[in-house]
């Protein structure tokens, strides 16, 4: 059970470069299965002289259906397929660059969430100058109640244990203002959730921090986080455009020099670096690359997905939630 | 009535700062009152040897009071007595570098809301690589309907005309996806009353398209509008020290030449050049400035405030909405 089932049709640039990525990763002796149009893939392994085992699926699902529709009328779509996969216990993990939907669909229909959760959740990477944040709900429940975003809150924190080794990781809620009863009902009912909850909460946290290292993980709905995710990649990239324009009229050798010490930076920025998001609260663990993605973002969401099983995610989630759910109806019944 | 009420006590920098840009705006020809501490605001205009009318207030409103209550309790405020000179007619327009919730507090309650209007909305104005944006509701109203979103793109639509000088603006809803369909109930409500509008709507824009000159007016209920304006502040200020640390290890020489290409990203991406925000959908025309404004952002301000005055803005927003809520009335009435 711990090899990864990797949806090798999904992405703008599959099946090339996906089996590009899997090959890299298991040089790194990452443990991926390919899923897809068999043919197709012995003929990109072969240019890599490379050996992989593949699960055959002849149907490929597109970035424009509609997810639910696409699941059930191509049951063997190379979506289905991985996500059965780890369903039926013959992988751990599932690594999707294809639609989002589809892959957040597949993983909540198929896969099916783990005890103790309410509501799957997609938690995003965004790097930053300190290292890297998560935020999430990114876009799987465009509305919810202040019991969802505690439960953000609690899988959030152990993703950002598993992913970035980090302990006790700081959890801040997502707000128009740092003071406490700053927000919509929501958040003043979170705010109180996550006070009790025994995480490290930190309290309410602006879309300025987002780079300000305030806090390890960001919890909001899907909607808010959706508009924040691509905000910050959208400002990044125009900010970004904007120096080396600037930049682009200097000497040759200034722009040189710029440009070599600028490129971290960009590096940094990259999605390719982040190894994409996460669907936690499912029972394996999902990552879902960027739709562009290229070999190196493969390579990144393969060893992510690794960690992840290596570190047990689902199951500390499981424990994790169950845990302060029980606190919550002691707590209730006490008088 | 051409005369604009300024908050000459309000802001960290004041009142010397926002002196200092008073007596700029004033050398433009810009007609400013100041409202504050007679003795205090004769001694700033001293040192620039310069005469502006006064108006005494004696009381003062800080950044960290509840809006409501210091209102209440404080009727000769700085800001409650410039705003009682545009409710009086004294004035045409009030400009505060103070307590956004103050300000936009005592817009609604003394100055009032125009005819027509169901929520006052405050419209942020962000800089981009094409010109500037403008985005409502950035915080005054939390939790809207459909019907208010319509409001705030025909309010943006004007605001983008008068002080952008633009030509049926292009009116965006910030959006979680660029399909129709998207979004929450009130997204794809106010997707379909925007687009029956006569606006000149060109749909869902996303976060990434903030600086994509995709739309001029951004769309959005309060508490996402606050969450992305602050996500951006963050983002362009995180990107612009990233890259000069970069670049900072390098000879002196380069540094000196990037800086200087970069400068002119840096003044462009700086509040102090926006003139900040406007509350839109009162009785008179009102902009409040950052808390951290200085001179030049004050006298900008004080320079949008006369262009608001000089182009009717209130006028034309009454007149726009009046026209859309008569013709929904037919639409619904007619068989």
């Amino acid at each position: 059970m711990t090899s990864i089932a990797l949806d090798a049709m999904g992405g703008d640039r599959a099946p090339a470069e996906i089996v590009a990525g899997a090959v890299m990763a298991a040089a790194d002796g990452v443990d991926v299965v390919l899923v897809g149009e068999r043919d197709q893939l012995l003929g990109e392994l072969d240019r890599h002289g490379a050996e992989l085992p593949i699960v055959n699926a002849t149907e490929r699902i597109g970035m424009g259906e509609d997810p639910a529709r696409a699941l059930r009328e191509k049951p063997n779509s190379s979506i289905s397929v991985a996500a059965r996969l780890v369903k039926g216990g013959e992988a751990g993990a599932f690594v999707s660059a294809g639609s989002t939907g589809a892959a957040m669909a597949a993983a909540a229909i198929v896969i099916g969430r783990t005890e103790a959760v309410h509501r799957p959740a997609l938690a995003s990477v965004i790097p930053t100058p300190a290292g890297a944040i998560l935020i999430l709900d990114c876009g799987a429940n465009l509305e919810v109640k202040a019991e969802h975003l505690l439960q953000f809150g609690v899988m959030g924190s152990v993703a950002a244990e598993v992913f970035f080794g980090q302990t006790s990781p700081r959890i801040g809620l997502l707000n128009n203002g740092e003071e406490p009863g700053k927000g919509r009902n929501l958040e003043r009912d979170a705010f109180k959730l996550l006070s009790e909850s025994g995480l490290n909460f930190v309290g309410n946290v602006e879309g300025r921090d987002l780079g300000a290292d305030k806090a390890d993980v960001f919890v909001t709905d899907g909607f808010v986080g959706n508009i924040a995710l691509k905000t910050t990649e959208g400002v990044a990239a125009m900010v970004a455009t904007m120096v080396l324009d600037a930049v682009s009229s200097l000497s040759d050798e200034v722009v040189e020099q710029v440009a070599k010490a600028v490129r971290p930076i960009r590096d940094r920025l990259d999605y390719e670096n982040t190894g994409g998001a996460h669907l936690l609260g499912v029972n394996g663990v999902v990552v879902i690359a960027h739709g562009s993605s290229g070999r190196v973002a493969m390579r990144n969401a393969l060893r992510m997905a690794r960690d992840g099983m290596e570190r047990d995610l689902v199951g500390r989630v499981r424990d994790q939630l169950t845990a302060i759910e029980r606190e919550r109806n002691v707590r209730a019944l006490s008088p």
